[in-house]
């Protein structure tokens, strides 16, 4: 059994019958972050690869700008919380992490609407091309990894690839901790975001386009459609949105001078 | 065309031809919402029923008890503002609003991890009972409302039933913005909550079971599964969740003395 499913009876109807049967059910847990003794958030999540998640979250806040930033995490699995020593760059408040930043009409910093994201967002200067059957195959290589969204539904996977290879895959019930996961991990590893593709089971938000740019990474593929704001977004900070991948075909929506015709 | 879609001319790809093609994406707006002049949250949602989302939110967070506590509600579409003058009933910062709680390891406390969650969410002693048809009827009803989820995926759909009638029907890409906006519509009806149940298109994950419970709704029915912490809680708050409702069938996870047999 994967770490992320427990087993559980329960009561199953069909066809005017009712019987109990075994299920598997997904875990969820809440995770408090504490950095330096300051309690910095909670996020509720699939625990597993948690070290790369809040890795990943930190640098996504701003909160810190490398792995090595990171002194020591301590985890208190039974509590949900863990403490991280860091050398932090922002004030650890919630006020700086929650507020908006309602910019001037003009220019790129228009639809940026949290002080966090205006903070790391960043426009991508450089990403690799793919070609149409690397889109369809990264697609399927996601599908075919997780287990977890088979048998129990609704989990959001996402994975990086370099080169047509899939470097990582990582589950989560929160669309968000999946990304998170996958960029503590870019950052554990030292890898270059300008080599990489993320493939995202998901639809795409203007949550899951800013998180991209916060990565450095240009190219993302879907099995869903984006929203009106994600088109905008990655139109600003040039990244090639590709969704709809099923049944062999796919929509290009934006920068599509990286998918070789 | 619905409100919250838009048309865009798209590049798509199928079995080696390229071809532009005319599509529907769903629309996505940041809304900030001030309360008495302090900057309170900002929510990403799908631009309808927005005064009944802000209500349902401000009671989801204890802001607000009921809707005579609101006074006006004046909305700046162009900014994405919407500024409320209310009667209120906590301090309005978002550390009261982040913050864990982080309780002693006993009794029905223990799985709740925000403050604004434990000062709103309680336990059902009153709900309907429904049939097995009427779990079936009731989804059928709920995917036959929205014409947004077929045409462009991963939108979340809630609806209100009693009696096996709908009531009201909302779709949001955000699954707490969906739910907000049915419980702002229960709030300004002045329905009885007790009388309700909900039909939902996404997953049960904790966050929905908090919701249900804020609202006072006691049965939940959902076309995906429960997590593990969703169950616990929905046992803790006594809330009967119907899971995996599709072609004929469904799972009951919880409370299934409210479930005809």
């Amino acid at each position: 059994m994967e770490k992320h499913l427990t087993d559980r009876i329960v009561l199953s109807y069909r066809e005017g019958e009712w019987v109990e049967k075994d299920d598997q059910i997904a875990l969820e847990k809440p995770l408090t972050i504490r950095v330096n003794h300051t309690e910095f958030a909670t996020l509720v999540c699939t625990p597993d690869h948690l070290e790369d998640m809040v890795t990943g979250f930190l640098a996504s806040e701003g909160v810190i700008r490398s792995y090595g930033d990171i002194e020591e995490m301590l985890f208190n699995e039974s509590q949900g919380i863990v403490n991280v020593k860091a050398n932090v760059h922002i004030p650890l408040t919630s006020e700086t992490y929650t507020k908006r930043v309602i910019g001037s009409c003009c220019g790129k910093s228009r639809h940026f609407y949290l002080q966090s994201d205006s903070r790391t967002a960043r426009t991508i200067m450089k990403a690799p091309k793919l070609t149409a059957q690397e889109c369809l195959g990264n697609m399927m290589a996601l599908q075919s990894q997780s287990t977890t969204f088979k048998t129990t539904g609704g989990v959001h996977n996402a994975a990086i690839f370099i080169d047509g290879e899939l470097l990582a895959s990582r589950t989560d019930i929160g669309r968000h901790n999946a990304l998170d996961k996958l960029y503590g991990y870019v950052l554990r590893q030292h890898l270059k975001p300008s080599d990489l593709s993320v493939a995202f089971s998901g639809r795409i938000s203007s949550e899951v386009v800013i998180k991209l740019s916060k990565m450095g990474i240009g190219v993302l593929l879907s099995k869903s459609a984006p929203t009106e704001l994600a088109i905008q977004l990655a139109e600003d900070l040039n990244i090639t949105t590709v969704g709809f991948i099923r049944n062999g075909g796919f929509n290009v929506y934006t920068k599509p001078e990286r998918i070789e015709r």
